[in-house]
C-alpha cells in the first residue's frame, strides 16, 4: 500500500511489523466471530504472546518501549486492517498504558522518585502479569466529567455501584479500568479511576453486546453492585466537572478510534480497487481516485495529530502544559477523529460500490467493513455530535462543558 | 408526516390507504425475518388478501384499477416504510402488471381487438388466480439487452437453460418472469420473456440469499436446467442489443427502486427526529434540517419522474413514443433513482447519528435501515455506476450500449 | 433542454414563451452591465413592453392572466437564464402582484365586493400605469416581523423614516413597496406595507450596490427621511411579531429566488456540457452526470413546491388556511429554496470546471454565473442559515420566531 | 491561529516570520490591485528586499538557506494570506530555485564538481542579481511532456517560437523560464528549458490577464516570435513524452498551489469565524466546526506531502530515486493539491456564508477570496480533472500519459 503511514522510531517500526503479522492472523477468524458475535479469544492470546499489550511499557520495565504515541497509533491502524473489533479493545488498553508511561516519564523528568516508583510498579505489573485492561468508562447519556457510577468510602476501602456500557474487550480483560465519582473527606466531588479485577464479586459482564458492527468486540455492558475494593484501588483523578484534566487524560483517545477507521478503510480499498473490477467504467475510476484522496488525507491527518502529541510531550517533559495547549491539542485530535471517521466511511462505501453486488453479501469482508466503520462516530471521546459542538465552541472562544 | 406524497387519482388514494395499513402490519414481523433471513410469507398473504398484487389491473378485469404509475409508486413507498424487503419484491411484480396494463390500454386506443383480448386475458388471470410474479432478470456481469439465459426451440415449445440472480420474492412467487435470448426462425437473436410456473421441473430456487440487508427479500438465485415450456410461453420481446425497447419496458423500474429507498428513509427519520433526542445540540438540529431538505427533494423528484411517465402515456395513448422521448424519460427516471438512493442513504445515516448508540444495536430498525437502504444502488436497471455513465452519455449525445 | 419545466396552464405557456424570447434579448447585454455594474434599463423596457410586469393580473383587469404561482415561477427561471440580475428584481414585483391577485380572488370567492373592488383597482393600475415595484423590505440584522423602519401618524397621513438594503431593481421602479412598523390608535404595534412613489421627497436611492455578483440588479440601499405619505398609503399588515401572516405573504418568495438559481445553473450547464470539451475524460463525464442529476432534482423540487401552493390556493379559495398548513407550506418552500440554491451552486461550479481556464476569464458568462449564483443563499426570506434553523425547528415542533 | 503549520528548520522558521511580516504589508494593497487588475510591483519589491526570492539558495551562495521544501511551502502559505495573487507568482520562482538547489546538492553528494559549479553559479546569480523568474510553461490544451513551443538550432544558438499562457508574475520578472521542445543532433525530440531575459527582442508579454480571480497575478499570455538565444540558454531536459522526469521536476509544484489555497482559506476563516457574527445560530456554529476540520486536515495533508519530499531527498542524496518512488510521491502531492483546493474552497464558501451579505460586497476580502480560491483547481500540474484521472490510474496500475 503506497505511502502508508510508517513509524518514526525503531521500536515503533518493530511494533508495526508485529501488528502487520498479527493482522494477517486476526483477519482469518474475523469473519466467523463477526457472524456469531462471539469473542475472538485466540486473537487476544496471539497479541498477548507478541507482547502487544505492553508495547508502551519501557524496555527496562519489561515492555517493548514504544513511547511514541504516533507509532503506537500507526501500529493500531495496521491491527484494525485485520480485525477492527479486536483493535478497538486493545486501543483502550493502550491509551491507559501510554498515560501511565507519560506519568512515569514526567515523574522522572521532575525527579519525583516516589511517583516514578509507583508508576514503574504499575507498568512492570502490566508487562509481567500480562494485564489486559478493558475500559469501563461510558454511561448512557453521560456528562463526561461526572460519572454516575459512584465510589463510596467503606471501612476497608471503597464500594462501587453503577452501570457501564460499551466495555469493549471485557470478556478477555483481566481487569476493568472504571471511571467513578467520589467525594473527598472535605466534601469535594472528584472524578477518579478504579481498577477492578475481572473476578471481583459484584462485577457482572452482561454479555449483551449484539450490534450492527464491531460484533466481535465484546463491548458488553457491565453492572457493578456492591463491588468492594481496597483503599489503594482508587487513584489519580481530578475535580468533577473540570474539563481540562479530562482532556489531558484523553489526548490520544480520539486518534486511536480514528486509527481503527483508517485500518478498516485501507483494507476495504485494497480489496475493492482492482483493475479487473473497475475496467474502463468512468464512475468506478473516479470512485477509486476519490478514495485515494480520502485515504491520503486521513493518513496525513492521523499522523500530524499524533505527532503534535509527541511534540507536546517532548516540549513539556515534566508537566502537563497549559490549559490552552491541552485544549488546542485535544481539539486537533477531535478534528482528526471526526475527519477520519467520515472519510473512512466514504472509502468503505465506495469500496462496496466498486464490488458490485458481491460486497453486499453477508459474509463479505466489505459488508462487515460497512457495518464496522460506522461505529467510529459513536465512540467517545468524543461522539460526532459533541465533537462538532466542541470544535465550534473552541474556535469561537465559547465555553464548552463536555456535557 | 407533513407534505408526504399523495396519490393523484381516487383509485390511487385507496391503494395508498391500503399500503399504509399493510405497512403497519408488515413492520411488526420485519425485525424477526431480517434477523433470521427468513421469508415473510404472512406478509405476502396479507398483500394478496388486500388485492395489492392486482392493483394496476383494471376494475372491469378484476383489479383495483390504479393505472397511474405515479400512484402505484407512491403506494409502494408507503409499503417500504413497513418492510422494504417485501416491497421490493412486490415492486417487480407491479412493473410487469403496469406494463401489461399499458399494452392493453394501447391496444384499445388503437382498436386492436386481438391484442386487447390477449392482454385482458393476462390481466384477468393475474387478478383471478392471485398470480405473484417474481422477476428473474438479473445475471452476473450482464449485458442488459442480451441475456445469457437461452430459450431453445423444441418440438413442443421451448427449453430454457440459465442462471439468474437477485430473484426477489421467489419463495412466494407463483411464477417467475424470466428474460431469455432466443433465435427466430430466420436466425435473428431476440430478447424475450417467459413466464415459468414455480412448480415447473428444472426450475430450482437456490435458497442462497444471505445478504447485508434486504435480508427478508428472498432474492435467491435461480437455476434453470432443461426447463420445458409450451410454445405460447415465450412472448413479446425485441431484437437483442436494442436499447430503446429495453428502456421502454423499464421506464418505471428505477422509480420503484427509489420508492423503496424513500420509504426506508421516511421511516428512519420519523423514528429518529424526536425533540427528546435532539435537544439543543446544534449538530443534531442541523442533521434534522438536512434530512428535511433531502426528504422533501426526494419526494419531489420521485413524484415528477413518475408523473412524466403518466403524462407520456396520456400523450401517446396508442404508441410507445419516439426513441428520443423514451430515452429522455428513462434518463429522468435514472436521475431520480440515483438521487433518491443517495439522499435516502444520507437520511438513514443521519437518523442513525441522531439515535446515538441506540440505533447501532443489532435489533434496531435503524440498524436494519442502514443495511437495507444501501441495496438501492445495486438494483437495476440501472446500478449506480451504470446510471452515471448513462446519464453523462445521454446529456452529451454519446452512444450508450447498456453493457 | 430535455425535460425542462413547463407551464401547466395555457396562459402560463404563453408567459414562458415570452420569457424565453426576452431571455435571449437580455443575455446580449448582461455581460456589459455586469462588468460596469450599471442598470439594464433597456431590459426592463423590453419586459414592460411585453406586459411581463402584469403577468399575474387577470385578463379582465388588463393583464396576462397567469394566476398559477407555478407557471409564473417557471417563466422566471427562463428569464434568469438570460440575466439573473434582472430576473430577481422582476421576481419581487411578481410576488407582490401574485399576492394582490390572490387577495382579489379570495375576496371574490367570499363575496366581499368592497375588497374585490379595492384589489381590482390596484391590479388594474399595475397593468394600466405600467407600475414597476421594487421591494424595500430588507434591513441589516433584522427581525423579520418587526421592521425598524417606522411609519408615524401625521395630521395628513404618515411619515416614514428608515433605511432599507438590497432594494433590487430600485433604479427602474415606479414605486417602492416598503415594510414598516407602526402603532395603531390603541397602541398595538403592527407590521404594514407602504407603497412609496419613486419621486417622493425624502426617498433617496443611494446608488451603492457594488457586489460580487448580481451586479446589474441595482440592489441599492434606500434611505427614507421624512417621507410624507397620505393616510391611504399604508395598507394591510398584521400584528408585529406574528410569524404566520408573514409566512403567508411570502409563500412563493423563496421559490422565486430558487428559480433564479435554477436559471443560472441551466444556462451554465448548457454552455459547458459539450462533447468537444468533455471528450473521454472520466472526471468530466462524471461532472456532467452529477449536474444532470442536480438539475433534474432542482426542477422537480421547484415544480412540486410551487404546485403545492397552487393546490393550497385551490383548496382554500376564500381563506388563508390554517397556521399549520401555512407553516408547512412555507417550510416546503424553504427546503426547496435551500436545496436549489445549493444544487445550482454545484452545477455552476462543475460547469466552470468543465470549461477549463476558459470559464475563469473575467468576461466569461460562466465566471458571471459563479458570482451570481452565490447570491441565492443570502436572499431572504429566508437566508440559508435561518432556513436551516427554521426547518429543523418546524420538524421538531420547536417554536421559531424568525428573528 | 491555533495549530497552524510551523517550519521544521531554523532557517525555515526565519522565512516563515519574514512571510508573515510581508503578508501584512501585501494585504494592505491587495484590494486595490484586485479591483484594478493591476500588478502590485511594490509587493514584489518588498519581497526582493527581504531576500525572499533567494530563500532556497544556500547561505554560502548568498541566499537564506531554506532547503526544506516543507518549510518553503509553509512560508508560501503565510504569504498567500496577504495576497494570493502575489504568492502564486513567487511560488513558481521558488519551485525553480528549489530544483536548482536539489541538483546542486545531488552534484555535491555524488562528487560531480563540474555540475556542482554550474548549479552554484546559477544559484549565486539568482541571489546576487535579484533574479525574478516567471514560469512560461502552460499552453492551451496541452500535452504536458511535449510543448508546442519549439527551439530551433541556429548558427549561434537557438530560435524560439511559441505562445504561452498563465505566465504569472510576468510583469515583474527579470526572465521567463520557458519549456520548449527541441530536436537533438540525432533527431530525438526532447523537452527542455530556456531562460529568456525579459528584455529579449521577440518576447512579448500580452498584458491580457483579466480573470475572475487572482486578478493581481499578472498571469498574462506571452508570445515568442523569433526569439534568439545563445547556445548555452537551453539546458537540462529529458526525452519528450517521458512522464517520470516531468514528474520529478514538478514534485512540489502541486503543493505550492495548495499552499496558496490554504493561505486564502485561513485568512477568510479568521475574518469570518467571529463570536459576534455567529452568536447562537446552530448552522453558523456548525459551519465554523466544519471549517475547523477542513483547515486542520488541509494543514496536515500539506505538511505530510511536503515532508515526504524532504524525506525522499534525504534518503536519495545523490540520485532521483526510482520511477515508482517518483510516481508515488508525485501522486501523493496531487492528492494533497486536489484535497486542499477543494477543502479551501469549502472553507471560503462557509466564511462567505458566515459573513452574511457583508462578504458579498465587491470590495470585501471574502468576495476576493471566493474568486481567488477557485483558481487552484485550474493550476497545473495538475488541473483537477487530470489529477483525478492520474490518481485513479496510478492506484489501478494503469498507464497514464499526462496528455
Amino acid at each position: 500500500m503506497s505511502m502508508e503511514l510508517t513509524a518514526k522510531t525503531p521500536a515503533g517500526r518493530d511494533l508495526v511489523a508485529i501488528a502487520e503479522r498479527l493482522a494477517g492472523d486476526l483477519s482469518e477468524r474475523a469473519g466467523v466471530h463477526d457472524r456469531e458475535g462471539s469473542y475472538p479469544f485466540e486473537s487476544i492470546d496471539a497479541l498477548r504472546r507478541a507482547g502487544y499489550f505492553s508495547a508502551p511499557v519501557p524496555v527496562e520495565l519489561g515492555g517493548l518501549g514504544v513511547s511514541s504515541v504516533h507509532d503506537v497509533i500507526v501500529a493500531s491502524g495496521r491491527l484494525a486492517r485485520g480485525d477492527a473489533s479486536v483493535a478497538i479493545g486493545v486501543n483502550m488498553h493502550l491509551v491507559v498504558v501510554l498515560n501511565l508511561e507519560r506519568r512515569w516519564s514526567m515523574a522522572r523528568a521532575s525527579d519525583n522518585a516516589a511517583r516514578e516508583r509507583a508508576f514503574a510498579g504499575s507498568l512492570k505489573a502490566i508487562a509481567a502479569e500480562h494485564v489486559v485492561l478493558a475500559a469501563a468508562m461510558s454511561e448512557p447519556g453521560q456528562d463526561l466529567t461526572r460519572p454516575s457510577t459512584r465510589a463510596i468510602r467503606t471501612q476497608t476501602g471503597w464500594r462501587i455501584d453503577g452501570h457501564k456500557i460499551f466495555c469493549t474487550m471485557s470478556p478477555a480483560a483481566t481487569a476493568l479500568l472504571t471511571s467513578v465519582a467520589f467525594e473527598t473527606d472535605d466534601g469535594v466531588e472528584r472524578y477518579g479511576y478504579v481498577q477492578i479485577p475481572a473476578a471481583t464479586p459484584g462485577l457482572r459482564i452482561n454479555d449483551d453486546w449484539d450490534a450492527l458492527g464491531m460484533r466481535a468486540s465484546g463491548s458488553h455492558s457491565v453492572t457493578l453492585e456492591n463491588v468492594e475494593l481496597p483503599a489503594s484501588a482508587l487513584r489519580g483523578g481530578f475535580p468533577a466537572g473540570d474539563a481540562v484534566p479530562y482532556l489531558e487524560r484523553n489526548l490520544p483517545s480520539g486518534l486511536f478510534h480514528a486509527s481503527a477507521s483508517l485500518g478498516i478503510a485501507e483494507a476495504a480499498f485494497a480489496r475493492a480497487a482492482r483493475p479487473d473490477r473497475v475496467g474502463d467504467d468512468p464512475r468506478a475510476r473516479m470512485l477509486v481516485a476519490e478514495s485515494v484522496i480520502d485515504l491520503s488525507a486521513s493518513r496525513a491527518v492521523l499522523s500530524r495529530a499524533a505527532t503534535l502529541i509527541d511534540e507536546h510531550h517532548a516540549a513539556n517533559p515534566a508537566r502537563d502544559g497549559s490549559d490552552e495547549e491541552i485544549t488546542a491539542l485535544f481539539a486537533e485530535g477531535q478534528a482528526a477523529k471526526t475527519f477520519i471517521n467520515e472519510a473512512a466511511t466514504r472509502v468503505v462505501d465506495r469500496s462496496l460500490a466498486l464490488s458490485g453486488g458481491a460486497g453486499y453479501t453477508n459474509g463479505s469482508p466489505l459488508a462487515r467493513a460497512y457495518r464496522d466503520v460506522r461505529a467510529g462516530a459513536f465512540m467517545h471521546p468524543l461522539g460526532a455530535n459533541r465533537a462538532y459542538s466542541f470544535l465550534g465552541d473552541v474556535a469561537l472562544g465559547r465555553a464548552h462543558a463536555l456535557h
